[in-house]
């Protein structure tokens, strides 16, 4: 599925190439007709049409530092294009007036992309911002999928740096006090269509783009192998530290501008709402309200899972991840089985660190064996990161359900041996 | 107030000299005759020897952005040096391996410092990561000064910056995927005396040091004016975005080394201990607990005071102020007068990002006009940062008493004006 005036640009040279025009097209007029198909036994899929889906807490736990391509939690906001790699092209322009105005383009075949520079391999988590959505459900209605808590994955990406292909591209440095660095951004557009807006488009301030501790690349592989089609194929971008939604699949165009991205999904979407707006006023908010970038500290326990039966006579082996924004690290988990009136530290803590930067984009698995659960209890988790974030207690409600990260709690139940 | 042997190393060439060996001295038999005095009208002084106050959080506040020199918090940990700024040198040598083993030291003197360099101005707020230890000191007993809620201040601080220092004279470069920028800290120590070690010392991460965007100087002016003797003369570090603690003041000398700082205060302090370990198990956890960097998200309401009278017919204007770490911005405070079942946002919100990097380093000064508040009741406020952290609802106390961010509360009366 290309977009309907791609063709035609495809053959102009490198110099005279603009990006294809696109539009935006009904919600109901969306064509699902070529979704590539899965293995859904093992994800809970909230949504067919676009297709949302994550897998279950135990098998998140289960596959370890690494989640396994096929249940890594898919997230799409319109139908899965169906891109050719060898007619992709990634745009890319500097634009210092007004949108679309005295933008020099220039375009990057994927074979440019995959020669002209190196391959790098970045290991990270992505966390949607909605991760966790339905604890806030709970408290009162929210737009948005309501994910549940496997909303978070781990891969290992390679592909070339961002700020290596701006330098040499758009003559971007990295130089200190530079007043580009400091006030622009870096925004990106995929090569699909969805109802909200001409494509899905989000940015990244330029800073982070040319941090050269940052690790921000253009991924067109994902746990070795080229990127399945959900999962951005044939390129997407990979912002390490950052909500999901700023790491753009179907990679179509990059503009770096003196505003962030005027689409959608940056400016009516990822925003933490103040908690007196709702559907009725959420309008004049929207404008008022930051645009979310890093993560802030989350903690979840994936096993045992809600209402599960657990034997009263064995020691409970409690497991989740727990991760943090920004590259910071995860400093401390504790659990509770009283209700929150007493912690203990876990006892192992697994994350390993950026092999380039020494930054923490991944997050930490962690264990907690506990032998005396009261016969029916909360085991509730939280974290601490290493700038010593630490995590709310009841989850504070805002309209778009976006970053609830308050204290993860389990309800187990513990019965005699003899009565399983 | 020299060292013993530091006149002696002074005479000699810069290509020789070494730093002046340090003996520590007994707590008994430090000097506190050289005292510089102030006006302490207006601190609550929590200790003499050594000098530890704050100033009043309606002093604090009311001074706006800026907090003047004189009231500025005053941290020390041993007498104040009485230090000759034309004699003073600070000492820099990378060290690959054992500590002071294969030192090429390099000495500057002030007059190098200020003339081999550009003077940069950075704005920050300093605050000390035990801020709030008596929230923490209400719950179990803690180790530490106990600080109320003003152990924060921010200053206009001038001087150069460390990244080019350590450029020039040590020959480290910021480049990419630097093995030595990811795993070296940058270790500071102060020509003073304390009796926990043979001064007071302190190390960041030479990431931070070398950070474009980090915004890291040596400062030999605050407020426009030379540093004062209680806040550093005539040199310290600003680490902006850390707990003050890095913020070494009377720097004399300055190591690249692979390991953090061994001083005391990097290893034995500043340091969030799970709530599990108290004075009876505290010496096996220094070493596997993360020494702190970044300061967490805070908020503190400033006016109206505890216990203050409000007169019912009157709105009430409720100030405070709210930092994070990191240079992440505050994104917005939340205030309840109905023990945090509604929340409604600050109205006016100021935080200005530092001009050079665009990085927050200072805090956001904040209000809200209330119009009701039941007749006597806890006013409480919360911050959210840029990362989507906020603050947990009770203290969660930690042997060291550091980093306490809980929701501020400040119980008022109100009551008609015709009984005030």
């Amino acid at each position: 599925m290309h977009p309907p005036s791609y063709q035609c640009h495809e053959s102009r040279s490198d110099h005279t190439v603009v990006p294809p025009e696109k539009i935006r097209i009904p919600e109901d007029q969306l064509d699902y007709s070529h979704e590539p198909t899965w293995d859904q036994s093992n994800l809970l899929v909230h949504c067919d049409k676009p297709f949302n889906a994550e897998p279950s807490l135990p098998a998140l736990i289960n596959a370890g530092e690494i989640t396994p391509t096929e249940i890594f939690f898919k997230r799409n906001h319109g139908p899965i294009p169906d891109i050719s790699q060898i007619q992709h092209r990634v745009y890319i322009g500097l634009q210092d007036g007004e949108r679309h105005q005295g933008i020099n383009w220039q375009s990057l075949s994927m074979n440019d992309i995959m020669t002209r520079w190196p391959k790098v391999t970045v290991t990270a988590t992505l966390q949607c911002a909605g991760n966790r959505r339905d604890g806030l459900a709970a408290v009162k209605e929210v737009k948005g999928v309501i994910w549940k808590s496997a909303a978070v994955s781990t891969a290992i990406w390679s592909g070339a740096q961002l700020c290596d292909i701006l330098n040499d591209v758009a003559g971007i440095s990295a130089e200190h006090h530079n007043k580009m660095i400091r006030d622009y951004h870096v925004c990106f557009e995929a090569n699909d269509h969805v109802h909200e807006d001409v494509c899905y488009g989000s940015s990244i301030p330029l800073r982070k783009a040319m941090d050269p501790m940052g690790d921000v690349i253009l991924a067109y592989e994902m746990n070795g192998k080229p990127l399945t089609r959900e999962h951005g194929f044939p390129i997407r971008v990979i912002v390490p530290g950052y909500i999901g939604a700023r790491s753009v699949k179907y990679l179509q165009k990059i503009v770096i501008q003196p505003q962030e991205s005027t689409s959608f999904f940056q400016r009516r979407d990822y925003k933490i709402l103040d908690p007196t707006i709702d559907h009725t006023n959420v309008e004049e908010s929207w404008d008022t309200a930051a645009s979310l970038t890093e993560m802030n500290v989350q903690c979840v326990i994936c096993t045992p899972t809600e209402n599960e039966v657990i034997p009263s006579t064995e020691a409970v082996t409690i497991k989740g991840y727990a991760i943090s924004g920004g590259g910071r690290s995860i400093y401390r988990v504790e659990v509770s089985v009283d209700s929150g009136k007493t912690w203990e530290p876990a006892s192992k803590l697994v994350q390993n660190p950026e092999v380039h930067s020494g930054m923490y984009w991944t997050w930490a698995i962690w264990e907690k064996t506990v032998s005396k659960i009261p016969h029916s209890t909360e085991i509730i988790a939280r974290a601490y990161d290493s700038s010593g974030n630490t995590q709310p207690e009841h989850a504070i409600w805002n309209y778009r359900g976006v970053m609830n990260n308050a204290w993860f709690r389990t309800r187990v139940m513990q019965v005699p041996n003899n009565r399983m």
